[in-house]
């Protein structure tokens, strides 16, 4: 699993004084991008490559509201890896408070969109395996 | 059904040149921001009395990216309308073709974020029926 | 000149129920990049031909403050062209109320980010000129 | 003076896979509003007492692109004090590297957005001398 942390910035805040909800999927969209930088997956490689990470399908439960300066933790888990999509399990906690979880199905393109299949060196590098 | 348009701006692009996965749920936001207020529910007028509607879950499917000025058509219809939540359906699209879907459950609390019974004016504005 | 309006949305406000003031510039930049979009110097043909266009400074001057649902009016003049910058001056209104002025100076660069000499056709589109 | 690190988080990256210049403004407005939590004026304070810090002028220039999974340090340093405003000096760099700097003026405002006479007692907090 992987973990990160987002603090919580002033202009993420909405009229009522909480992150707006659609900050929270950004926060684990960058939480999942950090992941993949860190395998080697990264945003500059993908793009040399000609390859993209695109979600095609989200679904996200909002337990908490978080606030101006909180320190949140996001942790990433990957889940079923299919020939072109991979499903990702997040979740953001505020000292083991869940605020929210998401569940992300995203799609391994090339540059124009179309499904690729997902190539075995990422299975290996997300998964913590080896390539079989 | 509630009909509005967004235009895609420069910022709302990702280094794909497609607008970012969280900026359909942000221009969901704002069409059912903006219906509300046309129904006579606005923010101004949650505030004054203590209300939010608090976004508890969601479910979204992301079908084809949206590029730098295109205009769509964000389509909202309220569903189901329960004791404290409401459960709202949503469409983006760009001349006919299908961007995103969106099923969004929100809750009516007070401002403390506790969930409070929907007023039934409140059924009534946007079901565009009268209270019983 | 060139003239387009935005409209407030939602996720633009900040906790004082105004538009956070760094939107402004994101108003701001939309509209730069629409116009130069219309003259034919869009964010594609500059990605293909490598080309960048970057803020290097600008002074901003605000008014009065936005609120949801506003529509707003951005005009956009092109100012001073010199070897590789050009200054650009704007203007933020609401029904002729000043919201926010912008004077920003901006570099034509390549991918890398080194100052390039601005092509005297991409001069004749914004002056709306033609080539020496 | 205040110091502070932001990380760049992916959806700040525009399409030239460098962070958007607008961003760099909400980075130093986040230091500034950690700044003044960390004097004793954060935002609930603010709030309750029905007063707000209003961004009325800003020159900022930009030297340098920050991309993803840059660590910035931030530097605030408050300059002179007026009736009503306050002028801010801001920095930030990655790694001693200038990548942007900031010169704002804020007013201290009511609710309704009136200039008032700033509390000495802000103006102790925020230069770290005593009320006079």
């Amino acid at each position: 699993m992987h973990t990160t942390q987002v603090k919580v910035r002033f202009y993420e805040l909405d009229p009522y004084d909480h992150v707006n909800h659609t900050n929270y999927l950004a926060y684990f969209e960058a939480a999942r991008v950090e992941f993949l930088e860190e395998v080697g997956w990264g945003l500059q490689k993908m793009k040399e490559q000609g390859w993209q990470i695109v979600v095609v399908e989200l679904r996200a439960r909002f337990m908490a509201a978080a606030r101006l300066n909180d320190v949140l933790t996001v942790e990433t888990e990957v889940g079923d890896i299919g020939r072109a999509t991979s499903t990702w399990h997040q979740r953001l906690t505020r000292d083991g408070e869940p605020i929210a979880t998401l569940e992300v199905t995203a799609a391994f393109t090339d540059r124009s969109g179309r499904p690729r299949r997902i190539p075995p060196e990422f299975v290996a590098a997300v998964t913590g395996g080896s390539p079989g």
